[in-house]
């Protein structure tokens, strides 16, 4: 055993042992990241005191029965700033992203509520465009909004405007829930778009790049893929808050399997690539708004990649990956350059108020 | 006709020709009281973009139906400011509230989905006392939170914590949904509780009252109360921002009836009355967060007080008036002097963030 693979093997152990423990007094922006501290905080705070069948599952969304019908209810804040930016805003965000919590779960949505918190001064033509926004994308995902609420605090205790949806979907086709040991691991689409864009939008950076978020309803993308791999499909998730390496990293956890990935096979733009290298940032972090992963069968891999590139939302899909069963629980990249690195769990938050 | 008379026919003409119109550039508190604005706020902007057939209901939950299920779904934002306050908390508010939009629908909650925005520095045993609450809160509702989310904001771009709860529930027994001419209208118990309470928390007022606040889920009170009027049952609203006069105010618009109120008959407790007198404002318009305004046929009223009073959250329950057919639209209040007055929708909002 060569001093590089000893120390591979040291890192794996050590990330086997963590724990969910929160060490924090106060709320960090690293707790809304999507990764290593909001994982750590929904385990110790939230699940410590909701605990129940359907929310200890921890999936995209809470599954449940009434009369038969198999349904699917989720929810999803929205703080992202700016709230306008190149190929969406806000509004169309808080659609899709509900929207794509039930398509991960297999299932068509059927109602959503629509939350907002305003601040006092926010123009009302930006509501206007927002609200707009939210029913192009709810007529392009077929759904409704259909119930809603309005709250105001004063200057200063908000930031303009916060949108809170939740959804309710009727579940189509129900993936088995568990990768296992062999299958294949799919993105439908190029990575890290949407992060991209909000970073260059606050205009923080001196930096300019051809990126449009990828913001998008994935329902009939989804329904087309399991309709193209009956029994086969085992899991899917929209790669958002802390990317595509955030979700590998919860699927590995959850199986107690590992999920090997070539980072050759990754499709990323080459604007955002451009990007992410003058940032410092690696893409499989950096959220997406119309992504998925998706996880199959070995033997249903070709029939999932040809119905993801079928459709316009999946022409780009590619393999990127293998579940295997060991080492337990970790994410490892095959690097161009032959190497392999644990891929882990986004610590801190380097895009804060991405979504 | 006498002067007095003749001004009151003016005015009742005046409201009758009002038309939701936005005047504002920018959104104020009063978008958010829960009064005129808001209802104008909902009108030009909400409704205008997402019209549907549930949503233009405008009802406390959207109902549907799946497999034969009758179902009600509803979301509400909670802002308010303290966030803990004597009798309760942002937690329990947030899930009353949203219980309680779907009990006044007939609903018995079936699941909760919560969705956080924190502020950057937030304590998290402030956290823990909240979700902890909700928890209680959620027990007491015979209700799961099965879903959420949680994003964080730069300290001072909100203030502490928000709560955005959605709640899908089954329909139990359909009020009617129109009052009609004849109808007796009932509260379930004492008003304004939980807005003073709210008011001397805040401490900006040099005032000390035996107040806390009435927050409590009414599934159970409301499904006694269906239970003792079969077929009788018109309409209930929890009379949450704006108050008993703004639901009254609503229903009467709604229907094109009027809504006749004897001013001795609403229950008030002495603190909450002498509360209200030194901060000159009217009892009708402050927020409860566990009573209903009930409307029945009129033979049913007494079996529908009965069974009010026979629960611990309606023994304090009274009947409060009548609905007549003329003036249309309008809420008259018989005082305890012998003159009437229009209770109009607020305008402006005196109490901001009381929920």
């Amino acid at each position: 055993m060569t001093v590089r693979e000893e120390q591979v093997l040291e890192r794996i152990e050590r990330a086997r042992s963590r724990k969910a423990r929160l060490r924090e007094d106060t709320i960090t922006l690293a707790h809304g990241s999507g990764g290593k501290a909001t994982r750590t905080l929904v385990e110790a705070v939230f699940r410590e005191a909701f605990s129940n069948p359907l929310l200890d599952r921890m999936d995209d969304s809470a599954r449940f029965r009434v009369n038969g019908a198999d349904l699917a209810f989720t929810t999803d804040c929205h703080v992202v700033s700016p709230l306008f930016f190149p190929g969406g805003d806000i509004g169309d965000l808080a659609v899709n992203g509900t929207v794509n919590d039930l398509a991960v779960c297999g299932a068509r949505p059927l109602h959503l509520s629509a939350g907002f918190i305003l601040e006092e001064g926010f123009p009302v033509a930006d509501l206007r465009r927002i609200t707009e926004s939210m029913r192009r994308a709810a007529d392009a995902a077929g759904v409704d909004i259909v119930t809603g609420d309005t709250k105001v605090v004063e200057r200063g205790k908000a930031d303009g405007c916060f949108v809170t949806t939740a959804g309710v979907g009727v579940v189509r086709s129900r993936p088995a829930g568990e990768i296992r040991p062999g299958d294949a691991v799919l993105v439908t689409g190029p990575i890290g778009e949407h992060g991209v864009t909000i970073m260059l939008a606050r205009g923080e950076l001196d930096l300019e790049a051809d990126v449009v978020s990828d913001t998008a309803p994935l329902t009939c993308l989804l329904a087309d893929l399991a309709d193209a791999c009956p029994g086969g499909l085992r899991r899917m998730r929209d790669a958002t808050r802390g990317g595509v390496a955030t979700v590998l990293n919860e699927m590995a956890s959850d199986a107690g399997a590992a999920v090997v990935v070539e980072e050759d096979a990754i499709p990323v733009r080459p604007a955002v690539r451009g990007a992410c290298e003058l940032l410092g940032i690696d893409p499989m972090y950096v959220a997406c708004e119309g992504r998925a992963v998706v996880v199959v069968a070995p033997e249903c891999a070709p029939a999932a990649l040809a119905a993801l590139r079928a459709h316009p939302l999946g022409e780009e899909a590619a393999a990127i990956g293998r579940v295997t069963d060991d080492p337990s629980g970790l994410v490892l990249l095959k690097t161009a350059f032959g190497g392999t690195r644990i891929v882990d769990l986004l610590v801190g938050d380097p895009l804060p108020r991405i979504c």
